[in-house]
């Protein structure tokens, strides 16, 4: 109860100062922000400090290579956390945009304007860099965020966190924009705060997320599962189908934007398969496929499970599929709406395919690797969105806005239109 | 038990024609709306019996005359209805508009396009009008639609959607696009389909849309409360205040966007409270002001929970405030976050009011009963949202899309880029 209320006190704190970031300028923001890239700058010695207490004890616990790996906070990535910041600074304000100006009668016009959310909880996974990308999207946009961080970055997230603070208040931000929580048990004092936090983005595991959804009252953006397709089409181009879906399937299989099932049309299972098992297995690809793929080459079969299964490893479910129609409605069906790709050659295909999947990425012959923030341009990310509310797919600086309605009278009142004695006209302004 | 699975298994229908909307060109979207437009000139007769017959009803059980009014459909209504149907086809299409084209490399170009948001979940009060808006509203912007209308309009409900349902079909929509939910008892298990239900939208009353809120792991889109405000600035137009005032609080009394909750400037409130007074009582309005208040004009004691009470009612909270900074922190505290107006001559006054003021709607010198679709140029609402994400504020077409990332390539893979073999160049097209 006490962890409660201190939560709450925290939370009803970053709430009020939220409100006194909608009005800082785009020059005080970008300020605060070079602030942050010369703060990390002069303290690498302190950061790596941190980071190698934080690495050390991860390796006495036995903890796995890839989140050693994810932790690991060298002077490389760091001086990629600062590129970053200087290319978040050159990014356009995406505050202040008018979205809309329209005159709804003479002298009563209607802005629709560009605003902060307010106060955004984020939860993420043991790696430091994330941490200083999303305190400083969270700026950009003028929110205030309420960070917890993978407690094996303990010592990491604290140092980082008070060298972003002291910079950022140095430079007039409020004191509220940043809040590191450092409990795990906080986490379910934070989930009941939803008269001040206005958005949670959790990052991590199904499990974690479905959590999170389901204990918050709080709109949640995330993503709980990545079963991203390729639907190899007839009319296909056998050798770059072959090097996509390597490339989808292998080149980084934790990421929720891996390959998981492979659908191909019947035409051309047979000249595809051989060729195809030989490329899996040369990166030790386990495939399960359907009794029909079964009938063409010698592998494990699936079961009805492996057709919504995340492997988030070394595993691949193919399927063969008598139509384009199939297709879409298996991936409609079983997949996440997440990111999915058709191979064709033909346009009608492809079109079809991209009006009718449901997902948040829609692709034609190229890796549904590249569902990233980073590689669409936006500078970085602060997650992905399989909802399809607000933001879809990776969401950069663009889903940390919404919009008010302004609307500026002299003297309006509604009886007048109500009785017909005065009526819209409704004119687009610029 | 058998009840949710009655309705698992028509919201799993629903959702796979929902993936058949996608595609609809805008032309059969109009020439079924159309169809709906005629067949409603066509049945007027059919509708006004069932109508009729809802009313006698109604009347027999003694409900209040505000509730039969929005009950009544009658030949007016009907042709308003109609009106409404016809503006609506003449509105742009929602969908299929590119928000964003970028070149990420030499033939790998990112698209970002309108798309329906699938099946939306509507819970409504007895207004017949209502059912026919919001049905269309979803079809224009291809969206499956299923819909619980309030008990007392049974008959008017059943007939309206046969009406529209037989229209649709025939001008080739799939037949999920629209169904309608007739007992009460459905809304819990319409509440579990998370898997296939992407958005509620209830209307009615707050106790309603918390208990929704707090019942499903569907994001929900609405209003719980309406407290809405006007601070009238040191700098202001006394005779403009009164009339201002008067209407935003008795022109409709029971609409969300009714005044609850005035604040003066300590600076004004002597010379505007006397002739306010005598307005408002004219209007039989009973003021709850706060000490302050009460030394000037003869009034009932306002207490702590009057500032966050939503009357829906001849009552109207008064109390002064020393500074504009003291009206802003008080409605973002107090407030609910749907419309809040300041009235002033002073434009720096508005602008820092606008900008600091945490709501969906930001007015200067204006009723706040402004707040509505169809006054702000949308053609009509599906209701009014004061969550932040996604539409906020009156909702119309605009509200009831998403958008997908397309990427067409010619056979690129994330490898390539990953060691520098290639690199983005993110060029903007058009």
């Amino acid at each position: 109860m006490n962890e409660m209320n201190a939560i709450k006190s925290i939370t009803r704190h970053v709430k009020e100062d939220s409100h006194k970031m909608a009005d800082l300028s785009l020059e005080v923001r970008n300020i605060a922000l070079q602030a942050i890239a010369d703060s990390l700058q002069d303290n690498q010695k302190h950061i790596l400090e941190a980071n190698n207490s934080d690495m050390e004890k991860a390796k006495a616990d036995g903890l796995p290579d890839p989140i050693i790996k994810r932790l690991s906070f060298n002077q490389h990535k760091i001086s990629d956390v600062i590129d970053g910041i200087q290319s978040l600074i050159r990014l356009e304000d995406p505050l202040f945009h008018t979205l809309l100006k329209r005159e709804l009668d003479k002298d009563l016009v209607l802005h629709k304007v560009t605003c902060p959310i307010g106060v955004i909880g984020v939860i993420f996974e043991s790696r430091p860099d994330a941490l200083v990308q999303i305190a400083t999207l969270c700026l950009k946009s003028g929110n205030c965020s309420i960070l917890k961080g993978g407690s094996e970055a303990f010592n990491t997230n604290r140092i980082l966190f008070e060298i972003i603070h002291k910079a950022c208040t140095s430079s007039g931000i409020p004191e509220g924009f940043l809040t590191l929580i450092e409990n795990r048990s906080d986490i379910d004092a934070l989930l009941k705060c939803h008269e001040d936090i206005d958005l949670l983005i959790p990052r991590g595991s199904n499990a974690f997320v479905q959590y999170i959804m389901e204990h918050s009252k709080i709109p949640v953006m995330g993503h709980a599962d990545g079963v991203c397709h390729i639907y190899v089409d007839k009319d296909c181009d056998i050798e770059k189908a072959i090097r996509i879906i390597i490339d989808a399937k292998t080149q980084y299989v934790a990421a929720c934007n891996t390959l998981e099932s492979l659908l191909i049309h019947k035409a051309v299972a047979p000249k595809l398969l051989p060729a195809l098992k030989k490329a899996l297995e040369d990166k030790n690809v386990l495939i399960k496929g359907s009794p029909k793929i079964i009938d063409i080459i010698q592998c494990q079969e699936a079961e009805t499970s492996d057709w919504e299964t995340e492997y988030l490893d070394l595993t691949l479910s193919i399927k063969t599929v008598e139509t384009l129609d199939e297709a879409i409605a298996h991936i409609n069906h079983y997949g996440s709406h997440h990111t999915d790709c058709i191979i064709t050659e033909d346009r009608k295909a492809a079109e079809k395919f991209m009006l009718l999947v449901d997902s948040a990425g829609v692709y034609q012959n190229c890796s549904t690797r590249f569902a990233d923030g980073f590689r669409y341009g936006f500078g970085a990310e602060v997650g992905i969105s399989t909802g399809k509310l607000h933001a879809r797919g990776p969401v950069g600086l663009e889903g940390l806005v919404t919009y008010k309605y302004r609307l500026y009278g002299r003297g309006q009142i509604v009886e007048d239109y109500a009785t017909g004695k005065k009526s819209f006209h409704f004119k687009e302004i610029e």
